[in-house]
């Protein structure tokens, strides 16, 4: 496959991000990987990332360092303690205290600027509005909203050359099908990192939302879990 | 005057948004500033927005760090000459390479994710459509467009209660009115740096786009224009 085209993708490390950056590959685009490091409690995702990019053979891997922490608000930047073993049925009903104020705004916000520089068109997010219809920032209209003003934000946009796409295909697809997807296309999902609260030794917990959603996925797709769970390892 | 209702104001350190949180203040809020250290050539511009800030009372200044240069593309991030002398007639006839790709999407971006924390519904951003109708990030339509993703892009979104309003007051203002109404408001200019290529000391080259706008503004204004100039200085 000859992948001429340059396309922006966001690698966070996790499951859904990987998979995204094998099916950008997939159409034919060159994934330029992009994480940022906000200030998430966890840094194994950035080593993570790394691995992914690696794996899929990304042609460059940029990881932008911002400070997310400053402004707070979500257990993920701040001193407010990560749910565990919230009953699945409750998931998704109100918005989590994981959620990163304006996240997804700030991130597709760097990959427009990464975009014009490159001269791409396109950029991939991982945002899935089904295990997690609680997050703003990972809704259709958000994404429909995001295309329309960078559309209107670069110079492509001032010349009437406004091609900008933000390709989300996960949006729509359940974890299982994620997996089975990243599966066909060789995504290694034993480097990936899901855990919002993993040790100092990049575990995962096994009990956040986002391990109970990932191991879930994993049964209901018929293929066994990579994860390494610190219970397994302790216990 | 009570500050009642906080808005995050963007503050460069420039005689725009140093006239912009003024502004702010003057229409009843509290302007809580937010400075972007994006890996400009010059860093005498963050030394400006620290006392622009203390001068204008703001009840906080947060100073965040996000380094653009990886991304490259523009005079002000990359290793290309900041153009001097450039006739007046030719500003704003193409897009200049002071233009920072994506730049002030990111910085509403980040904006709104402090808007949020904070509980504010209003984010005040000093662009100019007149002056430098070249960047596409100055236009009306860029404003608009990030008006309406920030309206679906945060919990106040989901929640249907969307009052984000992005407020652009000097958009279709002359440089000589924008210096005026800071007078009328108490800026001190002095304090502020324009300058796209500022000495080691911090002094004005007097040659690039900003300087010449600048100086012209308070010509126009028929006011002393307190900036210390390198030639001046030097000669």
């Amino acid at each position: 496959m000859t992948h001429e085209v340059p396309a922006v993708v966001l690698l966070s490390g996790g499951l859904d991000s990987a998979t995204l950056v094998a099916m950008a590959a997939d159409q034919g685009f060159a994934p330029f990987c992009l994480t940022v490091r906000y200030g998430q409690r966890h840094g194994i995702e950035v080593q993570s990332a790394r691995a992914v990019a690696r794996q899929l053979g990304a042609p460059k891997h940029e990881i932008v360092d911002l400070n997310l922490r400053q402004f707070g608000g979500s257990a993920l930047t701040d001193d407010i303690a990560v749910p565990k073993d919230t009953p699945r049925h409750e998931m998704g009903t109100e918005i989590p205290v994981t959620y990163v104020p304006a996240r997804n705004t700030i991130l597709l916000s760097l990959a427009l600027a990464w975009a014009e520089t490159l001269g791409a068109n396109d950029i991939f997010i991982g945002v899935n509005a089904l295990d997690f219809s609680g997050y703003p920032d990972c809704r259709p209209e958000f994404i429909a909203a995001f295309q329309a003003l960078g559309r209107v934000a670069t110079k492509a946009g001032v010349e009437g050359n406004d091609n900008l796409v933000i390709h989300a295909p996960l949006i729509e697809m359940t974890k299982a099908q994620i997996i089975q997807r990243g599966k066909q296309l060789g995504v290694d999902y034993s480097l990936t990192c899901s855990c919002y609260d993993p040790d100092d030794r990049g575990l995962a917990c096994g009990h956040c939302d986002a391990c109970v959603l990932r191991r879930e996925g994993f049964e209901r797709a018929g293929l066994p879990d990579p994860t390494i769970y610190q219970e397994v390892v302790n216990g």
